[in-house]
């Protein structure tokens, strides 16, 4: 079967559902996921002290092992909001495992948008019950439904055992042909680490893999902290952020550890990618990857989260003082006669700094070609491990969308 | 005497100059402090790993315990040049020492400006001789020698023993008079924690004190880390800052180690919200206060550093949910239901949270408030230690200044 950039496959044995219930102006605002066997389940969360009601509801839900279903909302993050939130969220599982019938246990909660305010539950009540009679394949209604600030839809699928992974931007490219095999798909919104006071950076992973015997919780976190992990927009850790996979089985396919992981993987790159592109304001992606020193990964992150790199790229100014100096108050030690500084973008590659001193480039040129939509800084400081870090630039929409906004 | 907005003194025993060599665009960029005698110095440095030769030359000549001068360009960092760049720090306060017949060790070097450039030696040289040879009172002089992005100089001075401050914000109220009192008086720059590409903090503090018998390397470490040291305004650490301070006694007072530390506590302070209220594209300082839990400052400073916290100052938003979602990413633990936010602004409180609640309160007016050129926003997060910071809002101006900049 060929898949156009219209068609969105969805593993054996799931269904999914988006309606407006009226929380959001005009788009759909609440999604469900339904497996119809329990599917075995794991999920990391936000690691932000103060969290949102719905994530200390899922992680509970997950420690058990499976799921049924996952009802999520946007529009509202029911955050901050006190013995009420937490209610209003057992209520959302309790109203979706009536109407699918379903235990309210297995049924993971999720919520993004505004912080602090109460849930309209008549609302939401209405959006659970019709979203359960409209399950189906409508991929693209569900994820309306999650979406907040986001620009762009974010999906990723892949047959497991086949290294390709389909996007967005792949479909855009050409079409897909896939034929009965087993199915991985991945959903994902966020515009920041946090959204303009519009919490939240979700991710749903599904697949009809069959995954007895394995530990997904401890892969789900090994690929986590290879992918969502090492996305940073703002540097700001949302209050409402969650990962979860369910693997239902449904198509008989047995995986092993290393099908499984590395179509995970595969899957949940992708999408970081796209977060990172899709960020506020961004006009590109910019890929970070740091080698050596003890530490590499607080590296590429400082220099991602620093507003002078980014600044610095939105300009398309090849600006490498700024990319030593972000590294440098990392807090990890290196010797700058270690040094080697590349700037990959469109089909050039220029190396800035070498050898303790400033490589010699053409300035306009490398300013030139920083306007593609995908920068690499490639940073070498000695031996050792290579981490990367997805971000996006910082430019004026960033500003106007994060300070025009009013609660 | 009585002081108007026109007029800075400085204390006893110390000439300064400032004069145009040609490193910036017409403006001075090349300064000199000089004391009569040798004056008991100490200096706190930048920890980023990336370093100014300066950076390390000062820090050795300060380690001797006494210092005769201080020379300082702008316009250039002489960062990241390699041995060149050793030399031509060397060189600058050997040239110093020559014109002033002084030891080149006894002589601190600062740069500021943009990294990765060779020093022009035979402007810097020209500079230097002809600043020796205009040593008087001018501070403005010198104070405009030091500047980079800044929009406005930054000084404080007091007369040790008197808890008033006098700064360009307390002269454009009132005239102050001061006998023949010892005098402190603080020079400093930074429109960020680095400046678009022209990096740094300087901060230069001189006093004719006696201070025999002071261990001022330590009240000096003490009074940066709650002043300076509680500055953000990008979180991006500059490679060349440093603060020098130096007492020459030429008012023959002695001064006991509270008199000493509460006059540079004050002066740094005043100096601290100066660059806050100047960081670059600023409308306003924005003061955190957080009290209670392990670290409060490790928290003030997640705030301060949230660009959806500052996007949201700049906006006029009492967006309660982005400081709560700031403070709790920060890593120190916290009960939501301890948490107690106020927002002072103009003249006006107003409570956000308390009660594990939303409070109820206009947001219109907290909005209309919020206008005001200082906010102060107060966390309290249960019983402990108050911890400040200084910071501004974040708007275009922020992305204008450093994405439009080019090397």
């Amino acid at each position: 079967m060929e898949f156009g950039p219209k068609m969105i496959p969805l593993p054996k044995g799931f269904t999914v559902a988006g309606v407006r219930c009226g929380l959001k102006n005009k788009r759909n605002d609440l999604g469900l996921i339904v497996s119809e066997s329990p599917a075995t389940a794991a999920g990391v969360f936000t690691t932000n002290n103060v969290r949102a009601a719905c994530v200390d509801y899922s992680r509970e839900a997950v420690a058990a092992g499976t799921l049924r279903a996952i009802v999520v909302n946007s529009g509202n993050a029911n955050c901050c909001n006190g013995e009420q939130g937490v209610r209003d969220t057992a209520r959302m599982a309790e109203l979706t495992g009536q109407e699918l019938n379903i235990d309210a246990k297995s049924i993971a909660v999720g919520s993004t948008g505004v912080i602090g305010h109460l849930l309209d539950m008549s609302k939401v009540e209405k959006g659970i019950k019709e979203a359960s009679t409209k399950l189906g394949v409508d991929a693209r209604a569900f994820m309306d439904a999650i979406l907040t600030t986001d620009l762009i839809e974010k999906w990723a699928w892949t047959t497991p055992g086949n290294s390709e992974v389909v996007s967005p931007q792949s479909l855009a490219q050409r079409p897909f042909t896939a034929g009965e095999d087993a199915l991985m798909i991945g959903f994902a919104k966020g515009s920041g680490m946090i959204a303009p006071n519009m919490a939240t950076m979700l991710g749903y992973v599904i697949t009809d893999l069959d995954v007895t015997g394995l530990d997904i919780s401890r892969i789900l976190k090994r690929v986590a902290d290879q992918s969502f992990n090492c996305v940073t927009v703002d540097g700001d850790t949302s209050t409402n952020d969650m990962l979860i996979v369910m693997a239902n089985g449904a198509s008989g396919k047995v995986a092993t550890e290393e099908v499984f992981e590395a179509a995970l993987k595969a899957v949940c790159v992708s999408l970081a990618k796209q977060i990172a592109r899709d960020g506020e304001g961004a006009t590109k992606l910019v890929e970070i990857r740091v080698t050596g020193t003890s530490d590499p990964k607080k590296i590429a992150r400082t220099i991602g989260e620093s507003p002078l790199v980014k600044t610095a790229m939105f300009g398309c100014d090849p600006n490498w003082g700024r990319i030593l100096m972000a590294a440098g108050r990392a807090g990890v030690p290196f010797k700058t006669t270690d040094v080697r500084l590349v700037l990959s973008a469109g089909d050039e590659e220029h190396v800035l700094f070498e050898d303790n001193a400033p490589a010699s480039f053409d300035a306009k040129r490398v300013s030139s070609s920083l306007k593609s939509d995908h920068v690499l800084i490639d940073l070498n400081l000695g031996e050792g491990e290579t981490a990367t870090v997805y971000t996006c630039d910082f430019g004026y929409g960033y500003v106007r969308i994060n300070a025009e906004y009013h609660t």
